[in-house]
């Protein structure tokens, strides 16, 4: 696929650390939620191979925060997950689907429980902010809604907890994961969660006081050198590999939790109010008819830009791929598809188009490692 | 300033037409509604200048509708702006500054009236979908509302009266600015628009037939070759010239309309139920304490990724620029800035540092042109 630039505006806005990413070696960007997010420093498998073994820090600001403070605050995060949320507790992280009245995914963010009635969305890419105004708004909600400046840097690889250890004492080795808690540094303190979109292990640290933010950036890769820290990003081969879902690639509005493997986090059988529950109930009654799936793909090149469509030997339509990414682990063409019922079993063939030629696939289970 | 390239995936959008403006030449690329959005053609200048003069055809698919329709979809569309309908006719579009409770910008788009219940709104960069779902659910108003398959194409530029004459006749010219109707081509029908992002006149087509829409693509350069046709897309020095406001840009959820000096689009005295109003009529009375305003810098060349402030002679913040570009037609870089009170006359002298060097500036009205 021929590259092409990414326009800089104020609207695709810069983050703290954007300058010194472009001096330590960015070479591309996405945009996540209004905002520049690195996608690559160079070979996309040297980083692969370099995440699986050391430790990386990574610029995810993108991943944007909404907080919902005030009386109703827990009522109304309640409203926009199916995910249980009555036994929470302060000080823990919980994934939940955000979904409409339709049960179409409209989110995936992680949901730091702050306080009884204090509350941070992480939020994937789409205008959660949005959907929850307009619901405390239509609901006469007292709720206070907006977006912190928070700007989270990860810190992932199995070097992360020494690394971070080195920084902020035992104590922070010793969180749970999916936990979170407070640490100082250089005068600031930081939420950090054990937490990131890898399964190498890490922190998330979400930054509020940007000067301390900005040391602390810089104290990583001066203590980070005897663990061969490098900059990095979220890592397509790892990530597909780790079976970790990406909203707006592998699933979408169209789709309901049910149909994408987050059957644990879809709480039906209780007595709490959520936008979609009686037709999660009415779906789960009937059955779904396509669910996400791994596939392996006997070729060693993709580069997806948009879903393409899987056959089989009789060239029945049987799903689309969403992501995927040449995988050293498995030497082949891994990657996460939406496919019909009755081809959605393990091992089924499938038939794929890319750039004009034809490949051979079977269908697997997610994760993949 | 370096170059980064764009990362694809599925995640930002494709469009219709995006194989071919690729073939065409684009080489960079920003993300708008989660789509691409052609940003460049090689030169800007070059691209400005065949534009005031010729004829362009963009792919600016990533203006997204969001369909509303329902008995209670004037009543939704009314809540979410400020501007007042109750007179608004089908086959119109309108402007329409939309607000949040706190009279905050969410989005500035183009309102289309399809019918009494059925509602087009074209958006700017945001997910208005997720406001407009949220107050739909919070207020239990029966409406539909969905992002339809629409992919514009707009036809900008002098010569695009004649291009688009030639093509559907001469009931086409006759449309006044800001109408629409339905014209034929290929077997579908097409809702087109006498609108744009420039102000060199010309027309967007809703296309929802795709096939038809290609076609139509096609037939459009091929018939257009005597008017020196090319491909293009919404430019930076044509557009802060003509004082279009971008939001993200120029403006974003902590402005206020009065502010982006969108006042004609404020209506405050009737009995018509808007969100922010009350706020809105609070804002009037004690006035605003700054306000969008244009800028000539004396240097030729800026690029701007986020806001630069604004300094008076003894060092007084006195605003920040959020848009800027090098114009030909100044010879000299003008921009758009958001200035406060005390400094927003015309005249005002200012300085500014762009990449260490510190330039002199002046506050002027807007538009430019």
């Amino acid at each position: 696929m021929k590259n092409y630039f990414i326009a800089r505006s104020r609207r695709v806005r810069s983050t703290p650390y954007t300058s010194r990413i472009e001096n330590q070696g960015v070479t591309a960007y996405s945009v996540y939620n209004h905002m520049l997010l690195p996608a690559a420093f160079g070979s996309l498998e040297d980083s692969y191979n370099h995440l699986k073994e050391h430790v990386q820090v990574w610029d995810v600001a993108g991943e944007r925060q909404v907080e919902i403070s005030g009386k109703d605050s827990a009522k109304l995060v309640q409203l926009m997950t199916c995910r249980d949320l009555s036994k929470s507790k302060v000080g823990r992280c919980y994934y939940c689907p955000i979904i409409d009245d339709k049960a179409g995914l409209i989110n995936d963010p992680v949901i730091l429980k702050l306080g009884e009635d204090r509350w941070w969305v992480s939020i994937a890419d789409s205008d959660v902010i949005l959907f929850a105004k307009g619901l405390a708004i239509g609901n006469n909600f007292d709720v206070k809604i907006f977006e912190p400046n928070v700007y989270i840097l990860a810190v992932q690889g199995p070097k992360s907890f020494k690394l971070m250890e080195n920084i902020f004492g035992k104590k922070i080795t010793e969180m749970k994961f999916f936990g979170f808690d407070y640490f100082e540094f250089s005068g600031a303190k930081h939420l950090i969660a054990r937490s990131g979109w890898s399964k190498q292990g890490g922190y998330e640290i979400y930054v509020e006081d940007t000067k301390s933010g900005l040391a602390l950036y810089d104290h990583l890769f001066e203590l980070g050198k005897e663990f061969n820290v490098k900059p990095g990003c979220p890592n397509l081969i790892e990530r597909i590999e780790s079976g970790l879902l990406s909203y707006g690639n592998d699933i979408d509005n169209n789709d309901n939790p049910l149909e994408c493997g987050l059957d644990k986090y879809v709480n039906l059988d209780n007595d709490i109010d959520f936008l979609g529950k009686e037709k999660l109930q009415e779906i789960r009654k009937l059955g779904i008819i396509k669910k996400l799936r791994g596939v392996k793909i006997e070729t060693k090149e993709i580069d997806i830009s948009k879903s393409i469509k899987l056959f089989d030997e009789k060239n029945n339509e049987i799903g689309e791929l969403r992501s995927g990414a040449y995988s050293p682990h498995f030497e082949k063409v891994i990657g996460i598809a939406m496919i019909f019922k009755p081809y959605w079993s393990i091992s089924q063939p499938f038939k794929i188009q890319i750039n004009g030629e034809t490949f051979s696939g079977k269908i697997c289970d997610l994760p993949f490692i």
